[in-house]
């Protein structure tokens, strides 16, 4: 086996390459990739099926569904590089060009980061897609797969190094751990000097750990707990279409809809057409207020404070803007939070002072993803405001760096 | 005395005053700090006396010169935040705006952090520069300043408050720890969600501490081991000048060189010339091969790898291009490196091939400063890849969030 040190030199040793292929070159390896995933289906599939054997028995079917994989979901994986190919390279942008008086020429120029690890838990998928991004945006990754899917992802792997050899590229651009106990998901957090860029994507839990015990630089994903705040001059059939979109659609993301807010003067009228509307499909969690114009269960303590990612919503009535306002600035994990009212000034109000990755205006929390929000593919949402907040396209993996050409200039 | 945490509910409580501050209030507010230190001008010398009687004895010249505060220097302090207060507003930039297929508008938009937490040590004027920089950017800021200047410090604040009290802005804007010991400087590397940027400035311990122990966002500041390369294709007369000034015009700053390569087909001329220039002023440590060119101190196992911040310099002589860049990225510090060279391939390889902050061609490293990239005062270099790179100034204390406007739209 070969120790996580040795594969972050690896990586290392790949980067400059990687950094220095040019777009036509990252494409063809992306496509390549693509290719030798389908290419690769039967072994891809038996690894996952010992995967899958595995964790039957000690694992939910939550759990054993995100594990799986099937040939359509290879292909759709497939599919997935095939759209990172398909994206813009972000190197090499100039972001900035100045020339000063004393003739010097700066350029604030795109380039990668490096080497970006990325700890992640039981879906296959983010294997491919998170391999496809670094390679585009010009860095070598390190993947460390939870320990259930472990093999799946090596023969994942395995099948795109191939497509990286074929396209002239050093398989070392693509590193899975093989280490899959707790070491190594610290030995990536402490790295320091050959990690440039740490991603976990997974539960709290995860995340929490990174962002306490990281020593390289870290960017905290993905935890939502988002709001929906029913203004008083809401439109009360556009609230209900955008709570349930954002409730219902899909429970499971982290943008989904997890607290509904009421103005106390709407409230009567528009808390019978919710339990109408979604009661029969989801738990509405009720706080004094709410519970006082429709039946249902009380909520508890700490109701307002969770990430469900289920068919559960927690519901209060509130007095005013304000009071929602500091309702969020209390709860909200700063993820996605929406305001539905016909008020101008209640809306600006709303967007200036909620202090969130996204923050709107009549429209679904279910819209804060990469591709909805025109970046393409995603690495993930970020919920920090350390460089890159919300979703995470091509550009946000990327570094600058300062160019400056002179003719002899000194200070 | 208030305790840290104290301090940081202040300081979260100030935030939002800050952000929803306009470009003039804040301005007004900047012009006000700064006539307020030049109207207390009696009370912050006498503090400053306070700490250069207590330090006298146990500390050295160079570091009670920079704790040592006069008329002129207080002065100069002013015009620094009267500086800021004409620059542009970073608040409020559209960074990026979208229509999407389904109607939604989606901006980018450039908002303050929240809570900047900034630790140093004991030059005084960094109060000053900090806080100026932090309200301009509609932030507030928690100051730690080393226990040596903490006088001098708690009195330039108390007459930056009285300036923010006259503009209607909340003087807990602007907080500095009392606490002086180090555990202060724990509590705020460590204080998730009261501190949204902790920027360390000062001494490789500091930084080095911050980027070990915090847990909040933290920007890596400051070290510089700067790097000139003298190409084979050098116009030797201005790689002379461009040494000299990189090496001599401020030793004691991160943007100095500390390490000159030469390409061995010019070294035999370029280092007598070198050794006459500056030889009388500069200590030069030579490797085994430039000692074979020219007499002096042969250089130590560390001494490519020290920050001398004096008047020393290391040298070495070097086979190619790319025995320069490969020593280049074994001990650069990531700062700023420079190539000096007549041949534009060569200078387009170093360009790409150097992966720091700043990379130079045919220019003096000292050029990297945020006043001299038109960027206006800054925060201080950052060195690392995450955020912000090189000089740190209004843009770079911001985060963004994204808008969303929409009509009802659900996805």
């Amino acid at each position: 086996m070969m120790t996580t040190h040795e594969i972050l030199l690896d990586a290392a040793g790949a980067k400059s390459a990687v950094a220095a292929a040019d777009t036509a070159t990252k494409n063809r390896a992306l496509l390549a990739m693509a290719n030798a995933l389908v290419e690769n289906s039967d072994a891809i599939l038996a690894a996952n099926a010992l995967d899958m054997d595995a964790a039957r028995g000690t694992t939910g079917e939550v759990m054993l569904d995100r594990l799986a994989l099937s040939t359509a979901r290879l292909e759709a994986m497939a599919e997935g590089i095939r759209e990172v190919a398909a994206l813009p390279d972000p190197v090499g942008r100039v972001l900035a060009h100045v020339e000063r008086p004393n003739g010097l020429v700066i350029e604030r120029t795109a380039v990668p980061m490096g080497v970006i690890a990325i700890i992640y838990e039981s879906r296959p998928n983010v294997t491919a897609d998170a391999a496809a991004l670094a390679v585009k945006a010009g860095s070598a990754c390190v993947l460390r797969a939870g320990k259930e899917a472990h093999r799946s992802a090596a023969a994942i792997v395995e099948a795109m190094r191939e497509g990286l050899r074929e396209a002239g590229l050093p398989e070392t651009a693509v590193n899975l751990v093989e280490d899959t106990t707790r070491d190594s998901a610290g030995e990536l957090m402490t790295a320091s000097g050959l990690v440039d860029l740490l991603i976990p994507r997974g539960g709290a839990g995860l995340i929490r750990a990174c962002v306490e015990n990281a020593t390289v630089p870290c960017i905290e994903t993905g935890t939502g707990i988002c709001h929906i705040y029913v203004d008083a001059a809401a439109d009360l059939d556009m609230a209900l279409n955008i709570v349930e979109n954002a409730k219902c659609s899909r429970p499971s993301v982290c943008n989904a809809c997890e607290v509904c807010l009421v103005h106390k003067d709407v409230a009567e009228k528009f808390l019978p057409m919710l339990k109408e509307r979604i009661g029969g499909r989801v738990e509405l969690l009720l706080d004094e207020r709410a519970a006082g114009i429709i039946s249902g269960k009380r909520a508890g303590a700490r109701d307002f404070d969770t990430e469900f990612l289920d068919y559960i919503l927690a519901v209060g009535v509130v007095d005013s803007l304000d009071t929602a306002m500091a309702h969020i600035a209390a709860h909200s994990t700063g993820h996605s939070d929406c305001i539905v009212t016909a008020d101008d000034d209640a809306a600006e109000r709303f967007l200036r002072g909620v202090d969130s990755a996204a923050v709107y205006v009549n429209a679904s929390t279910r819209f804060t993803d990469g591709g909805e929000f025109g970046l393409g593919c995603e690495m993930g949402i970020s919920t920090q405001k350390l460089h890159a907040r919300g979703p995470m396209g091509l550009q946000e993996l990327c570094t600058y760096k300062y160019i400056i050409r002179g003719g002899g200039q000194v200070r």
